[in-house]
């Protein structure tokens, strides 16, 4: 199977209301202005979507939205990652019963793969609950905790994963990414996945990139992808500049709940984050909009 | 509230068919075995029941059917720790309505809470579920790596978690466990979890203890209590050392899965374990019975 | 080579003066009051002692000081360990010189040792620059992060390391040490390492243990040694107990420069500790002394 | 102090006897090829040069070998952390006395500072021994395990280190690279550290990186910079997808030892690593040399 993701995917966020119950009216919106705003892709139910918060039905709700929002018009992609793999499954036999485009699962989190034939023997029940589907392994080390050889679990898995299209490589060894690029003949797509280092990972050829702030900055990014290609790396340079600004200051004074209330204060409003990610009380959105503003987030990341 | 739990509570497995599915109708027999083995209790749907390795109906089921076996002869845990507080929540609120004793839960395990405050926020939502059942943390860093402050945990929980009764102490640090069992005048239960250091838990204050070895040794560790009830503390070193090459054995050869093939091995059989952990091969099984004879398990285990 | 340590060993604070310059008319007062205190045995140069913290002149200055002051009333155990082995092994032959009785040493720590093999070369260097004195494998992951099988060590080492008697086993896993002890027919001295969990060591077999707050509170560890050999396990734990809270109290609040500071309380004076740790200034030696008061620490400790 | 490297720093081997003892007679010959091959500094004792396996006797000969040999030519930056900050002045005093151009220091390794105030405060002992050389902190958590906070670092270094230059950054973070670099006005020099990431490095604005693999491929590396600087990101990404292969094959065949004896098949020979690095046998140096040819090595390595 091929299956190719090129551009700004955006990791959406999924809206709450504030008692912390779904409000997928607000998805319809959210995906036009995405769209709009020259996302290429989305990546459903991901870290950023809180994927791993909410119960299968939740999820299973929130995938088929995004699906009928997004109607056709660029691709969705749904993160079926679970600690039990029954509920992978699940929730990857549904992702196709919907007409998502792809699939994607990050290594089951409570008990851990130890070596990487075990974790392409999970993936592999994963992906035979959607076969038509093509799935990307979702590599996000900090939080997972497996950090295995990913060359060789393309290589098993080109056995073993008839599906597989690629990695979603949530990490900053640039190294491994461009490696594992160049495996199988250049079959696999790597997708990108540190927005603060899009940089680097387009100079060493990544042409895909899944992130959360591509949701309300992607306007900075395109500029940046497009001096990128028009080979003026310091414009770029100065583009992924703000984006380090905007980052560490939105992860340093609020950490990942932050994220969200950045995107609701760009539009649509997303809601709270469910716990453990703490959201922030009216003043410290107040702080946070002033501490973009003092960036000039609001003239340049849109 | 106040509970408390003396001796040897099991950590029960969850019995399954070759399929993976659940063999629910072995339930019975192995809770009969294990009253008559002189378990005081069972902990059910944990790390060695598979909890999070099953979807939500599963464990709803497997704790339907320890409750119900069990029939009030001994108190029965239900674990609903979940990476998704709202699943959690579900399963407290159900074992609250089957008639369990009380419930357990990890931390969050995807996202992970970053201060004893938020852990506390996180477990008071699933305690609320079920406001009748005593709550037990389990605290098991070496899976979830969650590892706060727990005498910070307890004290705050005097005021958030009022149906707070103790926690599943999973960790080596007896001295961390000692201190705790002295806070608030000793109102917190900490239950020792390492079964290999039971000798340790016990000289620093465990009067109960979970695992699951003690699924199918308990005559060894009952040996082990009543020698060091009696003050014989070289005969309870004797046993633990007994226990200390049995598990060592079990599990340096054939990880966690190799406890569950132990268990079948003295019966009742509970058929492998899921994926992320990798049942024992029919070869592997016979490896696993000669490395168990030769240590004498079936003379002294039993 | 056959060598045991029974009782409590201290592992001694490296006196200084203000300016941070070795102190070692010190030594001797602090010997004569350990002796006198019933210690049973000396550990120098090691964690406590800021032996990496020191030139390799200033080590052997402090060792031969301890040798010459506990002029054969009691062992003295040098630490040579470093992470040049040129550096150790010097060390290990001017220990050998002075005629301490035995060296012990932590693995290289710069670059780690990926294997048991590498490992036992390493050490099996620095061995062999004191082929008359008995090593003891110092193990301290928390600080060195080396954590290979020490199973495999000790077998290996039967063969490569002709003066290896044992092992410091600085972890809270009872279990290892207790397993370690039966390895080649109770061969190798397994020495406790955790003076918050001596009363775990003792159940699980251990006769000798080092530890920094043997050098303050002797006399409580006696009592608890005692009440364990009597068969008095409650009132051992209650021993336990005491030094839980003591140390709990004094790292949580100035970390390991507490420990050498609440010695000065003690006396002799042993002045100030060397950065990376961070001395205390005297409003915090006088909270200390208010802190150690408040549990009667002046009482038992004593 | 202002001070900066530009281009391609070589993180120096020290050439070794068969037995271990420094091969000084190398460092002229060694000096003068790398001279020729561009190299535009040399970093001295670090990682690469088994600084922290050396006597400090040992790291002083080989810094003023170094020296000796660059007359002046290029610049000469001496590494000169250690476990004990005793020896680290040494070093330090030692390197401004010889006439090297700066030093750099890790932070100390065996306790680590655990606060940015603690390390500062560490790092101005050294810094002060030598008062006339621009300093720069060598930041590699991997190895150290000390992670702080950068930024604040170059915040309270600003006052309390007068000659800071900047930092030798060997992490894969070039989002936190890229931000050290706005500080202060852009006053401090923050060196790519990651050999294997040059390009992600130069993309995010390094000027000057140091690095192993320098000593013996430079000629790619300059290429690479070369097509970089006249916007060629296309033939950039093709150097470094070679060096990413030559790098991966020598480290997962051999580790660390493999980058030294890949330096005595280009020449001069550079002689076997001290443990714990482990030196490749004569059968796995031809390998190493037929594994370096399958990937064309010798045609565009140099």
């Amino acid at each position: 199977m091929e299956f190719r993701l090129t551009g700004l995917v955006a990791a959406t966020f999924t809206p709450m209301r504030d008692d912390g119950s779904l409000h997928l009216d607000r998805v319809g919106p959210m995906v036009d202005r995405l769209i709009a705003d020259g996302i290429a892709a989305f990546y459903v139910c991901g870290s950023t979507g809180e994927g791993p918060l909410m119960t299968v039905e939740e999820r299973e709700a929130t995938a088929a939205a995004f699906v009928g929002a997004a109607a056709g018009r660029i691709p969705v992609v749904v993160q079926v990652g679970h600690s039990s793999l029954a509920d992978a499954r699940r929730l990857a036999g549904h992702a196709q019963t919907i007409g998502a485009d792809a699939i994607s699962a990050v290594a089951p989190y409570y008990f851990k793969p130890d070596s990487v034939a075990v974790l392409v023997d999970c993936l592999a029940e994963i992906a035979a609950a959607a076969p038509e589907l093509p799935f990307y392994y979702y590599h996000i080390p900090s939080i997972t905790g497996v950090d295995l050889d990913l060359g060789e679990l393309l290589r098993r898995g080109a056995e073993k994963l008839p599906t597989l299209v690629g990695i979603k490589h949530t990490s900053a060894l640039m190294n491994e990414a461009q490696a594992l690029r160049h495996i199988a003949g250049g079959r696999y797509d790597v997708l990108h996945g540190r927005d603060e280092m899009l940089l680097a990972g387009m100079a060493t050829g990544a042409s895909g990139a899944v992130g959360s702030t591509y949701n309300f900055a992607a306007p900075l990014y395109h500029r940046l992808i497009i001096a990128m290609d028009s080979g003026d790396v310091e414009e770029a340079r100065r583009c992924q500049g703000l984006s380090v600004a905007m980052i560490h200051g939105i992860l340093k004074g609020w950490g990942q709940a932050g994220l969200k209330a950045t995107m609701s204060l760009v539009g649509p409003d997303c809601g709270p984050t469910r716990l453990p990610l703490v959201s922030l009380s009216p003043e410290q959105t107040t702080e946070l909009r002033r501490s973009l503003e003092s960036i000039g987030f609001f003239d340049w990341g849109r």
